[in-house]
């Protein structure tokens, strides 16, 4: 095993990324003839539905692939999302404000660019931690400052302390987080998301709102299309946002990478000397639109959009209970996290406030008197993968579990052997 | 008609982009009720080969919609398109070095990004002018200095200087084109390519070499798979290289999104300290597709990955002939151009060194006594709409021709009516 990882060029685990880990764990499966558990990677364990594949195929049979798609998104697109977060996130963002993007890792790489180009000198990203390792890499490709704020310490009230200190030199242009949290599926309470929107409207920061796992707080149900309780959002407390949703886990459609920005409408209309002056074009909306994500890709996938128009349209008008289904992520997570909890394991981050985190996608796992990184060195001797808290830039020791790969009863079997054999060679050592 | 581009932002026609120009001509399209005959657009004007249609079907069939891409790719993908460039192209590049992309517009635009980041201080792209509009606004938007070479007077062996005058400094980091030219349609010959690219070695500048149109400098059949004569390449001349080819309009797919960077095997496996420094990854390869492709976009869709790879296989085993669908460009072109000339017009860039331009996609066109902007707003009063050369980074006067959209009997003869009225009014004023 040390002998791949030196060939990987993974010079710890405690800092190695998640497509390092799947790479190693791919050779060490190679090298062993045997299967890992794979707790890794956050890929849709569920089938794409049957309408986003249909109207994908009625979309490529109309000839719809010699044509540019829109920049801004077809105009089906863009109502049936308007029409989807009104209904799921209780909130009104026109149509013209939504545009779809290549995932949401598209929207997020683009929209930091902007928000770094809004003002001379405000180049810093505020990340609500842990979080996405992927959201860190974009600001240091995009040469940006990332500005940590590890939320394990600084939960409700406590977080309004935290995040002014972090903001309070002026020079923070944007603040990114996921809510449900990956990886400890925390959730930010409506308290939170209003300490949070009122600091961005006085700080005039952009809070970026990474909804990849939006409706997945099983806690209660968020499966009804226009009816309480709505995905919590900081869209009710500032102007200063914008929603980032993705098809891939939500309608399991990671596949043709399709998902949007929603710009709320102040701030999508807001003009900014700064682009005035650089692009001709000062409103926000304009810019991201015409400006970046033309440069970036000139839009995307027309079928894809046609897919995902689709599937909103059915969840909106009550034909498809996308919510529903991601429910099987819950239930794996509480099967998962009791054969954790039978060898010795606990939750590192176990608590919204005074409630028990939700069953989800994620959770992060722990054992005492062990680091993260000697914690996952062990576990994938016994044939476990995972990647570490650090690389999610948390300040706590453990590991990030995804529960998406576990899919049959024999998965569940495998994760409880080798967590015993993880604990008989503890005892033994 | 002042009204409209006023209100459209439109503060000169010399300056407009493209999607500014399709804008204001529908907005005077509605108030007219007129249609306007279209030369602005680089759409493609043929229809989606089925086979590409029938294997995207397929794919999406199969449910690959709910698993993410490989960032580099799915195999086939890759196999295929090396295939490809070794057919038509006539150069060997490994599969692992080509990888999808969201068209060769994210391509490009990570590419430059990746550039400006090898060598400290090194952030210069040198343009061979004119070219695509949006190429220049990629450099503004990521920071880069754009360095404008406009051919029209150095072609040949007086290429050397007038690049070498550029380069001198070592502040350029890459080198971008279009070959077919993009708007002029001018093709590098063999001996300037070969110019270029033992300064790309000398001055260690990587070449981008866009080829969006690859197989259309239609004076020589270059339709035969792995026979000669091949789309001319700087690849043969230098390791310092990046091919862009794109599906938008060799296979007439642009509403997919995708296209492919082939990096020379080579430049894919140097290290680069600044690289290894900054991502803790040197190769130049790897971080093309851990790095700038992954936090760009993870990938993109997969079942046009399919698509584009089946049409390149086809291609390459002579079941489809792509350059064959695309010789109705040539023919438009050169019935457009009689037309154009019949009214008094002339070409302006019109030659490669003693030979004349293929008939192609786009050509440029003139009006003698007249700058580029006050042509195209008396052909805009006239119901012709185009883009001008300045737009294109051009020193000359004239207008950009796309071809695409003339694609019935009755729109030559509104070209040929429109242009008499242009030429009547002249007389009057």
């Amino acid at each position: 095993m040390d002998d791949v990882l030196s060939r990987m060029e993974i010079k710890g685990l405690s800092v190695a990324t998640i497509r390092q880990c799947v790479n190693a764990t791919k050779e060490l499966e190679r090298i062993s003839g045997e299967k890992f558990v794979h707790l890794e990677f956050g890929v849709p364990g569920i089938k794409a539905p049957q309408i986003g594949v249909d109207m994908q195929k009625l979309a490529l049979d109309a000839g719809i692939a010699a044509v540019y798609p829109p920049t801004g998104g077809i105009p089906e697109f863009k109502w049936n999302a308007s029409a989807f977060i009104n209904a799921f996130v209780g909130i009104g963002i026109s149509p013209e404000c939504v545009i779809p993007t290549v995932g949401s890792m598209q929207g997020c790489f683009n929209l930091l660019m902007e928000c770094s180009q809004l003002h001379e000198g405000r180049n810093a990203v505020l990340y609500m931690s842990p979080g996405f390792p992927s959201h860190y890499l974009q600001s240091k490709v995009l040469g940006l400052e990332a500005r940590i704020l590890d939320i394990y310490n600084c939960r409700g009230e406590k977080l309004r302390a935290a995040i002014e200190e972090k903001m309070a030199d002026g020079k923070v242009c944007a603040m990114l987080y996921s809510n449900p949290n990956n990886p400890t599926w925390a959730c930010l309470t409506e308290e939170e998301l209003m300490i949070m929107g009122e600091l961005c409207t006085e700080y005039d920061v952009i809070a970026l709102e990474d909804m990849a796992y939006m409706c997945m707080d099983f806690r209660k149900d968020r499966s009804v299309p226009f009816a309480p309780p709505y995905q919590p959002t900081i869209g009710r407390y500032t102007d200063n946002f914008a929603l980032m949703i993705s098809a891939s886990k939500i309608f399991s459609y990671a596949g043709e990478r399709i998902g949007f920005a929603a710009i709320s409408n102040k701030l999508y209309e807001r003009e900014y000397p700064a682009l005035q002056q650089r692009y001709g074009l000062g409103k926000f909306g304009d810019n991201f639109v015409l400006t970046f994500i033309y440069v970036n890709s000139s839009g995307c996938s027309r079928s894809a959009q046609n897919a995902m128009s689709e599937m909103m349209e059915a969840s909106v008008s009550g034909k498809y209970d996308f919510v529903g289904e991601l429910r099987e992520y819950a239930r794996r997570a509480h099967r998962a996290k009791e054969i954790f909890f039978k060898h010795g394991f606990s939750l590192v981050y176990e608590k919204d406030l005074d409630k028990d985190v939700s069953d989800g996608f994620f959770f992060t796992i722990g054992y005492e008197g062990m680091r993260g990184d000697e914690l996952l060195y062990n576990l994938m001797r016994c044939g476990i993968s995972a990647i570490t808290l650090t690389a999610t830039r948390s300040d706590q020791q453990g590991i990030r579990v995804c529960v998406s790969m576990l899919n049959t009863d024999d998965d569940f079997t495998a994760l409880d052997d080798r967590l015993g054999l993880f604990v008989k060679i503890r005892s033994e050592e």
